[in-house]
């Protein structure tokens, strides 16, 4: 009566046959000496005793409300905090009704991504683009057609290409899927023009876009532009955002904001009792005491990462055909790897040296990706940041 | 270029659509005055001071940790813990391999629905089961085949004449969905015997088995049956648990337990990060020095309660033809109203009452429940218990 391990494969559902049994992408060192690979916030930033504090204040005040289950849109003194947050950053009016909560934003972009997409449709994105949604996106199996980026952001033109062709297959696109400020990985910020070009191209095709915004507040330089939800005059745009970055990603807090019409759609996706009722009351009581002297902090914190693993590539890698991105935020550099550097010996130099980075390939729906790597400048100190960047560039050369 | 704000439904999901627009079913009252709906822990119970303590505690020891994206799987410590619970309670063995964290226990069970479910897909289900597990299951859309219960739970013979029917069909069940101890709503646990059938069962058919066992811990009287997960011989097992009713719901920690291939099923449905690292983290630090303890003093609050509600309902209604459930743990009993109630009626002098519960027909996949309703009675006082059934017990009077 017994079974063999394996008997349950043949149950699974078509979703959950998606890459079964294929080897993961991602491949880590066992311990990297240089963590350049995943954008985890930096260590030293994290406000310890600001959060247990936070939990002692938190606890006293809310009692039992912050341990049973809770309002399934979210925490609403959260969403009236991330309100707060649009405003004071970008002068963006929303309200509560606009946002739902979700566990964090890999989460919040999976629920846009399940209400909208079935197996089989179209949908528009940058490449590259966040490998961490790319998984996302192939669970829910939609065929992805890419869409370049240069130093503007998405190539608007490209995009209303792919849509003029599935037109003419009779097919609509689900939604564009783009990444606005410091594209992740590759760096630039969508410029106003296409932002107002790429709406007006949602309207056209009868399609939603979805707009991702992870890193928004950390922007070191450069004027901040509005974004995609507030130009948007149509009820088309899905904004995601997060506090894994300006305050822990361990909290897995994330949000949609959309049409309050809309948000029904993924609340049917949340499966069971509120997001996070208690990590939820933790980080509103902390930042709303403390939100724009910490991430003013985060911002310089960040900036001198940068800076330092841009001298520290500069330095070694100057004089060739290399290119490097110098994003205005955010936590990645993009390298275009000089001509003829071989990715193999690549990844063999920097292993040995002890570099963790991401290969280019990682962040293609559809390949490609070869000549590029992705460096995170945002875990390691200035220090390091700049030690680390001239090894992983020598072991570029070396691999020439 | 604007669009109607409903123009994105025609852009939704197939699995969005499902009930889109309806209204929902649960009524509840603004304010109730009674709260026996739904299964909300003991608030009275919460260790508030152990929380702020242990979250101090966890913060000082794990740093940066526990503040940063997780493991996949959830925090080691975390599925350690559940590991020794296991031991502790029903010295079962497992290892952390064979846990998956997820935000709580109902989605865990999305977790086994979306590995295992296409739309279209049959399963087995008890009738009446969790109204909450309904809307997952509902959400994913397959041909539910209801399986009636009995005081020794459900009716395996039921089960297998199901089964038999789809294979007639040449169809092939997916799952059977059964909810062990304490069946919410109706109370039975199901017996050994039956255990064993049910195993046999899955084995003959070649299906798997999900066994929800959110309450099994609070047992205030009776033996402690073997899970269905450790009578399994072959691999069919997945079991959904969770710190919801053992510490707080508001910590949004569940999980399932499962042979270890079938892990990476479950694994990609979770999209990003690992699973509340702050949170496992907190309730881990608390758990481990505290659960035998604890759960000790819940199942002293939980038994007085029930057999305050007990005494307060049989009071009014004895000498009626009226069915109470006595479960000998959890949190809720079930009621077949007396012949001629009118559940509108009844419905109307709750609410005057001021009563909130739940009437029965939430909690059938394919309709019926119109005699039955179900009381929890875990969130009020044993004093409230008892003066909210009266008030009820009277009113299910006046509705005949």
């Amino acid at each position: 009566m017994t079974t063999t391990p394996e008997s349950f494969v043949e149950l699974l559902s078509s979703r959950a046959r998606i890459g079964w049994g294929g080897a993961s992408s991602a491949r880590a060192l066992a311990k990297p000496v240089f963590e350049f690979g995943g954008g985890y916030p930096d260590p030293a930033s994290f406000p310890y005793d600001g959060l247990i504090d936070a939990t002692a204040r938190m606890i006293r005040a809310e009692g039992a409300e912050a341990l049973t289950y809770g309002d399934p849109q979210g925490y609403r003194a959260l969403r009236e905090l991330v309100c707060h947050k649009y405003g004071l950053f970008e002068g963006l009016k929303v309200n509560p009704e606009n946002l739902i909560i979700a566990n964090g934003s890999g989460h919040a972009l999976s629920l846009a991504f399940s209400a909208f997409v079935d197996v089989g449709d179209a949908i528009l994105s940058e490449a590259p683009t966040f490998s961490g949604t790319l998984q996302t996106i192939r669970r829910h199996g939609p065929e992805v057609l890419d869409v370049p980026v240069d130093r503007d952001g998405m190539l608007v033109d490209v995009a209303r290409e792919q849509l003029a062709k599935l037109r003419r297959q009779g097919r609509r696109c689900k939604l564009i899927y783009t990444i606005v400020n410091f594209q992740n990985p590759s760096g630039p910020t969508l410029s106003l023009r296409r932002r107002r070009e790429l709406i007006d191209l949602a309207d056209e095709y009868d399609t939603l876009i979805l707009e991702d915004d992870a890193y928004g507040e950390l922007r070191f330089e450069g004027e901040h532009l509005p974004s995609l939800y507030a130009l948007d005059g149509g009820g088309r745009v899905m904004r995601a955002g997060t506090v894994s970055k300006i305050l822990g990603a361990g909290f897995r807090l994330g949000w949609l904001c959309a049409p309050p019409a809309m948000i029904p759609a993924f609340q049917g996706f949340l499966f069971g009792g509120g997001v996070n009722p208690f990590a939820s009351r933790v980080a509103t009581y902390f930042l709303r005491d403390n939100l724009a002297p910490h991430v003013a902090l985060l911002v310089n914190v960040y900036r001198a990462k940068r800076d330092a693993m841009l001298r520290g590539l500069w330095e070694v890698l100057d004089g060739t055909d290399v290119e490097i991105s110098r994003p205005e935020g955010g936590f990645f550099i993009w390298i275009k790897l000089p001509t003829g550097t071989d990715p193999k010996r690549l990844a063999a130099g920097a292993a040995e040296a002890g570099v963790q980075y991401t290969a280019g390939t990682a962040f293609y729906p559809n390949g490609g990706g070869e000549r590029f790597i992705r460096l995170a400048y945002s875990y390691e100190s200035p220090e390091r940041c700049y030690e680390g960047s001239r090894l992983i560039a020598r072991a570029i050369l070396a691999a020439r």
